[in-house]
């Protein structure tokens, strides 16, 4: 059984990889969903959806996970009620979908798909924005995600992006 | 002469309708634009352009109300010099707007129409905002909406989308 | 039960309006798209979705049909395979589908939608493409259209716009 | 006065500068429309909006024109309907339309703007179609544009690109 | 030397003119890029594309700047990660980019661009946010802006659009 | 080294397998480009981008590729002078591109790639066109797809998808 996972992975940590690896005990194949893909460069959205499908890639590379895995970008779209058809014209068909998105959640639902949510796992450090803090002030956030991350990040200067994104506007 | 009422009707309630039937005392045809057409599944915008032109269709019916009216959907546009013109594509031709709208007063003043604004009724209770939160909380929401509303709000199962979009988000 | 009939409808003309009332022996409301709504202004598609909009309204009047129909603009989108979905979100729940057209049939039967065809009546004379041909040229088009639709292209000028368009470019 | 001229200038030579040289003995400003701004790098299109606004520029620089002109790329949009007051947003005010293209030249007429079409000057030679076509093929296509045209060309290496791009597709 | 300096000028006030005396210092040729041009009638964004072109240009022509300058509007878009490379195709090649928003100073660094901010002048008076209070409150504004920006915003009843926007929305 | 593959795979066929091939001898990574992402449902384009990312990602697993191949649905955009940001905006960085197509090649020239065209195989058969037609045509055109692709169509119905957009537009 296919099933969709959902998420913005800015930047992929830890928690997402935890929650994958529980997926793919009880699923076979994997589509996941790297959401708002249009984003990139602000404070909330600093890294643009292929930096994040690499960061996904060489993390279940590195973490040897040979599963039949899609990694697709999917952008937002300001009309709601059409994003779920909008992703299943870009994915395989998949029975089951994981989310703990209110809107996500209820727009499935709405198609009639099941949607479960997960438990979440060391909230305080594994979350995308305590990490972009921790790294727009120079805090250990390396703990806090694969080290195939910490190579992707390093070598996009990610790091020098957020401080720099930071500086309030003075014009 | 055709007069034209803007509104996002999220819901449709008993003050639209009031004004609605006012309006038709001095116009023999009215256009009602179905605005944000293109937002639903949002606390603050629940309903489809579908189910919100179903709640006027049917409460218009209820109310044997016969004169000729056009409802007419409109997405936002992220031009707004522009969105006066893009509502005249998508209506016959309209003499005077009815709206308490800052923007759309403004916009179709400069283009020239007539823009007349509305005495507000019974603001605390029939307000689309206040419903909104009257829904979420189950509290006695629909004696300010017309009967046909309360049937296609459970017809769509409306309370339990409102009521799962307001889960907070946990990711 | 709700039916829904698909066109573009440059213009309104007696097939459709015959087509039309066969549906409505067999349905007891019926939504109307208007389809391609964003196009206006070349020889193909001559005339806005609000023009069109207000040929059937007028038509529908003046044939006393008193029947619940919901006429709704929806314009084309480049993703297909979403195209459905944004319909559903533009109108009222519906069980089926009539249209000719391959793609939309197509569409909506993936969708799960049974989707009739319907028989073609008088196809020389009742056909979009044969009338605009007719008003540019001067030949005898009112006979092909009822009688509202040939008062909503005068009070356009909408036989002035054809010949204009007609023009071949000559920068 | 101010007058508006559109075109698409793919690109700028010798017949548009004719014909904005009459303008300017009757109309004290000048709008120049970059039509078509967002097309680019196609046989029919090769050069992009920022290019041909530089042919322009250098030209009018060549030319001594100190008259106070404006040039605006705006792009198509699929509404047609809305088009003017997209282009109305984008430019001050003005008073009326020279162009030979006939969708133009109908919008603006319903929009209630005097439109002027143009005697079109040497239309063998000095024609868009016919200078991408010299181009494609090595011939004498500099005397049909003018100098700063030409010198624009050889900077953005615009002969390459047009043969470039007339390689069939071989995939 | 052609620099490129970004802003919104909503208006064009005596701190961008005198922005821009300096940047003509030291570059032979200057891009102006407008930018948020699709906004309009809110309160942060009063005016069109088009009127902020008008402000520039009537002011340039005042100071009788006679230095060959580019004045091209450029719409935000909602993917960032694109959008030098749109001003790229709406203008001629340029050296260096001034600019103080962080995002715009980011995203130019990363195409490889020289960025240089400025340092800003009479912050509490000359700044777009203050000018448009002033505005609001029928404070001394005049005096904030060139003489050719007073009238432009006479011309256009710019006043009276931004109090009619203040109006708090009573729907 | 990284290197981008760019083709539309409607569907995938051994031409694309065996080209892909090549490419892994002298490329340690690829990108496949799943290119017209958002077209489907035509005569021309009869598949989903999901359903094209199956068929590529089930011919990897079936040829036991093991290399690290990203695979990612990118649509065309109006803005060719964007394009190729766009993809860059959606993928790891690469070095190379191979490609066929004579607008693609144009613009990664122009932004700075080194460009590949390849060797046709077998052109004839393995060519997009030709299976479409032989699928309309009820041949034999298993033999010219890797067996993946075979499943891959036999299980979203696509003969009968192709069969059913044939039909000619009877309305």
């Amino acid at each position: 059984m296919r099933a969709l996972y959902v998420g913005r992975f800015q930047p992929f940590h830890n928690g997402h990889l935890e929650i994958l690896k529980r997926i793919l005990r009880e699923h076979h194949e994997l589509i996941i969903i790297v959401g708002s893909a249009q984003n990139s460069h602000t404070l909330e959205n600093p890294f643009t959806a292929g930096e994040r499908i690499q960061m996904i890639t060489e993390t279940l590379d590195e973490e040897r996970i040979t599963q039949r895995i899609y990694i697709i970008p999917v952008d937002d779209i300001h009309r709601h009620a059409v994003w779920v058809k909008q992703v299943e014209s870009l994915t395989p068909a998949f029975d089951c979908v994981i989310s703990n998105e209110p809107i996500t959640t209820r727009l499935f639902r709405e198609a009639g798909y099941t949607v479960r949510n997960t438990e979440l796992l060391h909230r305080d450090e594994w979350s995308g924005t305590e990490i972009r803090k921790m790294i727009l002030n120079n805090e250990q956030w390396e703990s806090c995600v694969p080290p195939a991350v910490v190579r992707v990040i390093k070598e996009i200067a990610g790091v020098t992006r957020i401080q720099e994104l930071a500086h309030s506007d003075t014009l």
